[in-house]
């Protein structure tokens, strides 16, 4: 924490502000410049509020100097997290991609995507079986029928498999039947479920919120991590901006950041942060190029019919191309996609 | 539903669009210009993502042409809604102020605030019991204790109490102590949350989120009121955007858009929507003037050693003072504070 | 600037930046934490980008510890600037109202609207000449023909008046004929334009842009004054968000953070920073509640005809119950209206 | 423009909204639901203000139904706009990328520079001589003087130039020293400045505003082609967001966005885009990948004393190693870089 004060401040100001300080057990080093004084507190300042100090008198700016989160950073763990689930790996030289389509609708549905994005060479299914939907006259879901189907193709093709979890009550059920437990961008603050996904050992996967700044993202992150569960795969799936021809900005720059801040892998989902299908493989090829661990593809076979998001839905054989430029892509940087 | 077809478009492409809009059921007009065709399809079209229609072949652009939310909007409820709580009243000429701290500390506390804010004209108190923090290090709030005291405060002083909710479990709990329930911004969209408070009938407090447009807003409001709960509260906290010198910047245009929009009162707050003290007084007087029907003022008789939001809370004669200002002009508008 | 080592910085490292400080001719203080390192160095850094810093080797964070505007902040000069144009004051205790058409139209439209305002309590007449229009096919508006027609409104009503300049060519014409120069939204960077205009000695009327920071408007405002022109008037008129009911989201708190870091007089547009003609008062009377030094309000007699913004002028009658409004607000929060 | 009628809307406030749609020389046809009725006209609204219609009695909404750009589009420009500059092409199968300093600082900085970058495979050498800067007090270029050096580096290695226009007057100046004219992301709608861009026959490489929507750079280009001019290269340089690590949220969704709405080519600047050396390369990438026709980037041999945006320069070898990876990922997807 650096406290600057006011050209004007007096000694008893700068002696408060000291004082406050040390209520926080840090230690102060005060540095007297010609114009004005400056309070350097070094120590561990996580949640402290800084704005306790702004609306001190005589204060005339205050910046932390570090990072409110540090499980989920690179100063206390520099080597990339590896997280593995069955033949998925998220992290290290592989860009692995999950695809599926948004809702789980029928058997037939399921596996027919499921078969063709296996084909292609996704290495996770996804399928939703709780839906958040902006209407409450809108499909919501199969529910655990859904998650059963989802089992069910998940050994039929042998391949593992994700879900949004929207509510701690569906924990058990979730755990149950799939492999890596979705946060939704409209639950990456909802702490309470956060915290119940701490206590579990499963992946989870966290979706940036639509009004995410990154660091928030990785606080985020550091809620389930407090817990224990160190499992954490990222996602950018866009931020909302000004401009309204995409449904959101699909925020690419957020990968380079986030690798370098943290350790935890990051995967793009440019179905959602597009919204468009025509702009879902142009920004997935983009997001491997600048570095994503992976990719979250929505598929379906028949996107007209879909119960949710069809729009920005791929049909197989668009994904199946897809897969092959990114692989190149993907080999292009030094990495691979097996 | 207006889908305006390409000037290229072909005849089947346009009877494809057709036969898709009567697919939901909709009744559909062609109009036939120099330069191109445009389908008109009037009737309940809710839930239909109009992206099933941009994706078509032949279609330049789709329109929504009506709003997706019933219950919540105007066109179907003329009327003001007014919700009575006690001597509360939300909605009409009145323009009603809840006050209090931002977490409910200990009785000492909480009685302090609450005779200062009910002497100075609040109308219902606030105090967090369970609080959303960003940090899972910082204080998570008192818990049933809180609400026990929060119940004690209000008999104490004759004012009925809100409080947030963070999750379904905690309902049954919430509906015992308080009166109305506050869903925070960032459960704005928390559709499992807003289902089940759709089945009590308290008031609920609906912050807008961070990144919510106004529609979704109302959207959410809709979610509770499609449970049969009519009494929402609607609440402008801030949004997001690039300016950075505030926390949020508190959209008051919202204020008299939703007024022209819904029939449900909205309240600001102007202690979340700033995050500074010295901000606090002048956007509170703001919304009051832009038309609000109430405010939400954080209050704390020692900010200075408060366990949250310490820096945004008024003191006690800084909010006796607001409230002198915001009764001199809630009168100048028409309005009243009793 | 304070800039923080990361934990594992090399003495090597500390001692380059320290160099790199002491290039830039800056007073440097080392404070040894037990993790970590921060130089401090205090001086004038007026314009030093920060980011030469955060690109060296060792280095964590950095941050600025003074504003980069001099002459328009309050450090320099605490007192309230007070610019007088005729009869209308800005700054002090007087609100000051802005009025007349978006464009100049003809003798008989501006007089017949200037008549209105001025009667109505307006101290200044608006009104555009040079219309910087989105679409190259617009109504580009009457040039020095406006102009003539807005001097001599300005003699037959005694008012002084503004008009906007968009062009350094325009200068002179603009100083023959009008009282205050009105750089737009558009042109609030536009740098050979303010530097043009501190060479003069009239008043400049600065809207922010529409994504400029409050810092950034007073960056703006320092262009001109570094000219030795001082007297700006800055004003609000509102920021481009992800909401889109209206046009713009006017920043109302930008008026309470100007005031405290400018000594400039902060005026408002709700014309332009709503777009909408019914959201105009309510967002008027909420800028002088927040403590705006005045309004700017578009009104013309036949808004249905006007050349431009006709959507956002008020009626000359709308006007004058507004300015009842206002009147009664200011007076509330001990300012007056004359 | 679709006129949507409110639920309760009276004959007469029908035939009014069909009078004024007449008044513009539309079409109109009507269509009369059981709930509502629409009003199509058919027809050239370029300057249309929709509001006109918003603000009418009886009107629920209002949809335009044609974009507002003519010659900038696809629908009356269907095949991709070449444009050649020496042996740089931009559009086609192309990738053609811009590079050199931000500022020319010396003969000795530009021609090794220059050397450099060409050698890399650059196709056009970028050098401000003419600097937007924020501050007042911060370098402001070398102006003619520059532009000399520039010329000379064109000949010296054989490689066409480009370079920032700020203001009107220094048209001529540009247009014999350099063979493309940028437009700034300050100066996207200084009409006036593009009024004069359009009488030229010189390509003009436009930056999009910070704040500005798509649909806003393809009306300033339309600005530029009004005059004849139909050289126009857009250019994505990022967006302002709440995000604040990056200095800008580069939209690499506007790339293939822009790709569909017109036949311009569209380049990006991921410098400028991210602000931060270390993320210049992943944005350069992806925006490649994306589908861009071009790079615009800053390379300085000396960083560490660049007069401005040293921090977002690459070294040489830097560019040289990005450059390869470019054209492994242009290869990847069906495109080359000679």
């Amino acid at each position: 924490m650096v406290i600057v004060m006011k050209e004007n401040a007096t000694a008893q100001q700068i002696s408060d502000v000291a004082d406050k300080l040390h209520e926080f057990g840090l230690d102060v080093h005060q540095v007297d410049g010609v114009q004005r004084t400056i309070l350097g507190a070094i120590g561990d300042v996580g949640s402290v509020d800084k704005r306790e100090f702004e609306v001190m008198e005589g204060v005339f700016e205050v910046h932390r100097i570090s990072e409110p989160y540090k499980l989920a950073g690179r100063t206390f763990h520099a080597e990339d997290t590896i997280i593995k689930v069955g033949d998925a790996v998220f992290g290290g030289d592989q860009v692995t991609v999950i695809a599926g389509p948004c809702s789980i609708e029928s058997e037939h549905q399921l596996f027919t995507i499921a078969k063709a994005v296996k084909d292609a060479g996704a290495k996770v299914l996804r399928g939703g079986a709780f839906k958040p939907r902006t209407s409450p006259y809108a499909f919501q879901g199969m529910g655990e029928e859904g998650l059963k189907l989802l089992k069910a193709a998940s050994q039929e093709f042998n391949i593992p498999t994700i879900t949004e979890i929207m509510r701690e009550n569906q924990l058990d059920i979730c755990l149950e039947y799939v492999d890596i437990l979705q946060v939704g961008a409209r639950n990456m603050q909802n702490f309470p479920l956060l915290t119940e996904l701490g206590k579990t050992r499963k992946p989870v996967f966290l979706k940036r919120g639509m009004a995410a700044r990154i660091e928030e993202l990785l606080m985020a992150a550091e809620y389930i991590m407090a817990g224990g569960n160190y499992q954490v795969i990222l996602c950018e799936r866009g931020i909302r901006t000004f401009e309204n021809y995409t449904r959101n900005t699909l925020d690419i720059s957020a990968i380079p950041v986030v690798k370098k801040l943290s350790h935890l892998p990051i995967v793009a989902d440019p179905s959602h942060g597009t919204g468009i299908r025509s702009k879902v493989a142009p920004m997935a090829r983009a997001a491997v190029a600048a570095g994503a661990d992976g990719l979250a593809i929505e598929v379906h076979h028949d996107p007209d019919h879909a119960k949710s998001d069809g729009p920005q839905s791929l049909y197989p054989q668009q994904f199946a191309r897809l897969m092959e430029e990114v692989r190149m892509i993907a080999w292009a940087i030094g990495r691979k996609i097996d």
